[in-house]
């Protein structure tokens, strides 16, 4: 098994070759020159060795020990504890918060990158400043100037720790149905009752105390979604100067056996009697909630990449130290008793597929980060299309990102062939690790709903435009030695173009149009997106070629994309064109 | 979690009305109406109780506990040996045995569904009498009448268990560069030593002794695969009375720690100085082993096919039963607080995806039977055409059905949303457990290599043209009633054989064709004889629609496999067309 090392040079490739970030960072108004290149490269090679030397380390051993409960108290696998107090340390858990709270308000296309380091070293670790960050994010936007002063700054520095409270044993996806409940005490604080499943690090021994973002109704609520508010329950209550005070009515029932991710602790979490406050207002916690889930489906589809990255750096290096059998073309190692098994073309297929989805997932989610920060730090116009694009590019991040993550740390394993299977070599913990990334923060099913139901159809198909748009001012700018590339991608983004109208044209018609299409349809959306992106890194490489053969390696893998992977474009437009029949004709009773 | 019952209405379905199996049974001289259908039905019966009350019952637990190793002894699962004598009291293990040592010589297209019933009740259980069916298998065809006499008939009737040692630490798929070597005793025994591993249920405490087959070299045998010889090798040594006598050279060195199938073991075996017999004639070995290693393959498929059908029968339960928001079409449960998943046309889709790469799995292993059965019992120019076909069939019965069987345990393991990450509720097992049939017994892409090498363009295409007149025989036999289908299964056809003359017409001049064409051909292939056997169950459900809605299902399938999933068999085709050089040209140290 390779040890985790950040992929520094990709990353730089994707900030500085393929985008232009440092001018994006010194154009956008609201980040002010907060950041450089110079500085960036700087946090960057720091958040590598946290990543690669005190984080990556603990992986492999954690997932064999697992997060252990103990009437009530969670303690981390060994390391955890002293890992998280470096990185807190370091300030990293604020790295992208508000700076009046003590954050450093670093933009998403640096974070991006920060995150994906973390999360390939051990997405069980990388959870908890996740849903810090999350819970961070959903209080500095919603909440009281009372609650940002109290809670913020001790939550950026990582003395304490966020949770996010929503799903029920009875309602995951659709939250509108939960149960618990909240009364008004009179003293702007709330009492909070109910029982909450699926809570990551919702307890354990990491940090001093933990704030809960919890989901409840207020009695007389209306019905449903337009009935659920958003609280803030401390762990432990903060007294008025600070300190912390007695424990909250807030307790960890157990912890859940399962399939991967088990170093960190997902939990069942009792409220009661529990005291909390209202972030935002009465009934509007579901659009509360959603600042937060919004950043978490960003950092589930980081997730995939860093897992699929990990997987990568171990099979690449298995490939070429394996010894076996000899190459079609003649042995290429006939001192040895075999060739290494990177000379096989279905083993060169596995390890091209896996780069192909790896680095045009990475270079997709600085898109989207991209994006994200004008929504954030740009004006008018700009800062629309931003909110715009980040909508729309969510789900496919998210979902396209972490379907196409399995399927590459499936592949890192086979390449292992038998000792794949063995825990020892840590390439199946990470099948097992990404496998939860396609279905918590909204399954990937939800998340093709969401694109294909709220971002394309709900807007007539007006964001997929402004996405059409960019990629065709990016064509513009193409010239002759792009010809391999251009006629693909505009031929790609036609057929997209042709499912979205075709959708629209029937969704009015027929109510199970949209969900029969969204799966297919986030598919062939991914393959677009993930041509495009692989059409800007060819350019960028094409500029640099003869300086360095790593250019000529991105070209091979842009070819290898076009010619082997993005012909399934096609296949899911035909999937969509069968329409809604073929799903919805069978009757349940007869499944 | 649905506890595991055996399908025996789709496998009747299969046996009945898709193929004429009972006439097949009837023609067949070798076979000497060794059975007929109630004879079929009685067999299936007591199977399906074995596997749903005696070992589906052990798995979720076996998972838990696992095999364990102590001092060189590996102890079961609590419940395995109980249940391990029930099979073999009942007979199970010389189902498909030769009569002329205590088997029940029953055909294929019967043993295939018994041993679906077992695998999906319990993979890591029904490796123990597979593995041992397969060693005896290989006995049976080459060992001397002296060693059939002393060990087939306790193995058949599962006294005595047994082993395929195969593998070595640097010798995997490459069997030729063992070292595990065997010296002449001069009583015609043989002297053994070497280690290997990966030796599924290598030690266990269920039977009394264990035959190993183990591959080793003759001193002064030619290098490589040519100078491989088989040995049998037992953990205690037989008497010649038949009784039990000392303990052989032979012990087990640990069990490894995998991802799944923990119920087995899987075993280092140490061989010092053991005493072996050699099986077949010297420098024989691998065609020998490979007796053993075809069935295996056929049995890795089923063992796909069990899992797949298993994650199907809870899935479909819990989608009934889960309540989560509500149908596009409008509530069909008002009064409750939600509508059950099945409703959501993405929820469809995934189990109509399981429903149509499951049932078309069994019709394929029953097909594939068929033809093994006709290699096996028929007789002059039927005998040779049925070795032919099995030839061509067997890894893409092995490598097709276990790459489908992980995507629908995977989707399986999603309709259970955050539930399906939870050890509980068994799904996510399932998906670690069918992952090894990928692995073991020939990697999925070494399946692809055999058949685009040996299977195809080593004969010119004729087993194609086999196929392909099989499908075309079928056709002629369609009325117009069978219009939806027969079109797009002549495309299909087509297109396959547009993708092996391709790579006929290549491979002489590029001797990568084959390799980087290999996994995209196996699928294409797939994705035909899927569709194949899908129209064969449309047209056996017209036959009886009106009887039982039962048929309307079938129908309803077929069509979204037709609609919804052969459209990839198109992409396999255009990727096969890109050629050798997207996967070949980037240099090795660039990767």
């Amino acid at each position: 098994m390779a040890e985790y090392q950040a992929p520094l040079k990709d990353m730089h490739f994707v900030l500085k070759d393929v985008f232009e970030t440092e001018k994006l960072w010194s154009e956008l108004p609201g980040l002010a020159g907060a950041v450089d290149m110079d500085t960036a490269d700087a946090i960057m090679e720091e958040a590598a060795k946290i990543a690669g030397e005190v984080v990556g380390p603990l992986n492999r051993e954690a997932d064999e020990q697992g997060s252990r409960w103990n009437e009530g108290e969670v303690t981390a696998p060994d390391g955890f504890k002293e890992a998280y107090a470096t990185f807190c340390e370091g300030g990293w858990n604020g790295l992208g918060g508000n700076p009046e709270y003590g954050g450093m308000g670093m933009p998403k296309t640096l974070t991006a990158h920060v995150e994906e380091m973390l999360q390939g070293a051990s997405i069980s670790f990388g959870l908890a400043p996740m849903l810090t960050a999350g819970a961070c994010l959903s209080i500095d936007a919603h909440a009281s100037d009372e609650l940002k002063d109290k809670y913020l700054p001790n939550m950026y520095s990582g003395q304490w720790a966020g949770a996010m409270d929503l799903t029920e044993p009875h309602a995951g996806t659709d939250l509108g149905i939960i149960r618990s409940s909240a009364k008004e005490n009179g003293d702007g604080s709330y009492t909070i009752n109910g029982n909450k499943i699926f809570i990551t690090w919702g307890e354990h021994d990491m940090a001093e105390n933990i704030i809960h973002l919890v989901l409840a109704r207020l009695p007389d609520a209306p019905k449903g979604p337009k009935g659920i508010s958003l609280f803030l329950v401390p762990k432990l209550m903060v007294n008025d100067d600070g300190s912390l005070g007695e424990r909250n009515g807030v307790s960890c029932g157990s912890i859940e056996k399962k399939m991967g991710i088990k170093g960190s602790a997902t939990c069942v979490m009792n409220f009661d009697d529990a005291k909390g406050w209202l972030v935002g207002e009465p009934n509007q916690g579901l659009a509360c909630m959603f600042t937060m889930m919004n950043y978490e489906r960003l950092v589930v589809g980081i997730q995939g990449l860093g897992a699929a990255e990990r997987s990568w750096q171990s099979a690449i290096e298995y490939a070429r130290e394996r010894l076996q059998s000899r190459s079609p073309n003649g042995a290429v190692a006939p001192e040895k008793a075999a060739d290494p098994i990177i000379v096989h073309p279905d083993v060169r297929r596995m390890l091209l597929t896996m780069r192909a989805y790896t680095e045009g997932s990475r270079a997709l989610n600085h898109y989207t980060a991209m994006w994200l920060d004008k929504s954030k730090f740009a004006e008018g116009e700009e800062k629309k299309q931003g909110a715009a694009m980040m909508a729309l590019l969510t789900p496919v991040t998210k979902a396209f990102v972490t379907d196409k993550a399995l399927d590459c740390t499936v592949l890192g394993q086979q390449v292992f062939g038998g000792h794949g299977y063995l825990r020892e070599w840590g390439q199946e913990q990470l099948v097992r690790d990404v496998r939860i990334c396609q279905i918590y923060e909204g399954t990937n099913g939800v998340q093709a709903m969401d694109l294909m139901g709220r971002k394309v159809a709900a807007n007539g198909g007006q964001f997929v435009e402004l996405f059409a748009e960019d990629i065709k001012e990016f064509i513009a700018g193409c010239d002759d030695n792009m010809s391999e590339f251009v006629p693909a991608l505009e031929s790609a983004l036609a057929g997209l173009q042709e499912s979205t109208q075709w959708v629209l044209d029937k969704a009015g018609d027929d109510p199970a149009m949209i969900g029969s299409s969204a799966y297919d349809y986030l598919h062939q959306f991914g393959h677009v997106a993930h041509a495009y992106m692989w059409a800007r890194m060819a350019k960028a490489a094409m500029a640099k070629q003869g300086s360095d053969e790593y250019y000529d390696g991105k070209l091979a893998v842009a070819r290898f994309f076009y010619s082997r992977l993005l012909p399934q474009a096609n296949t899911h437009k035909e999937n969509i064109r069968a329409g809604s029949e073929p799903v919805m004709s069978l009757a349940a009773e007869l499944f």
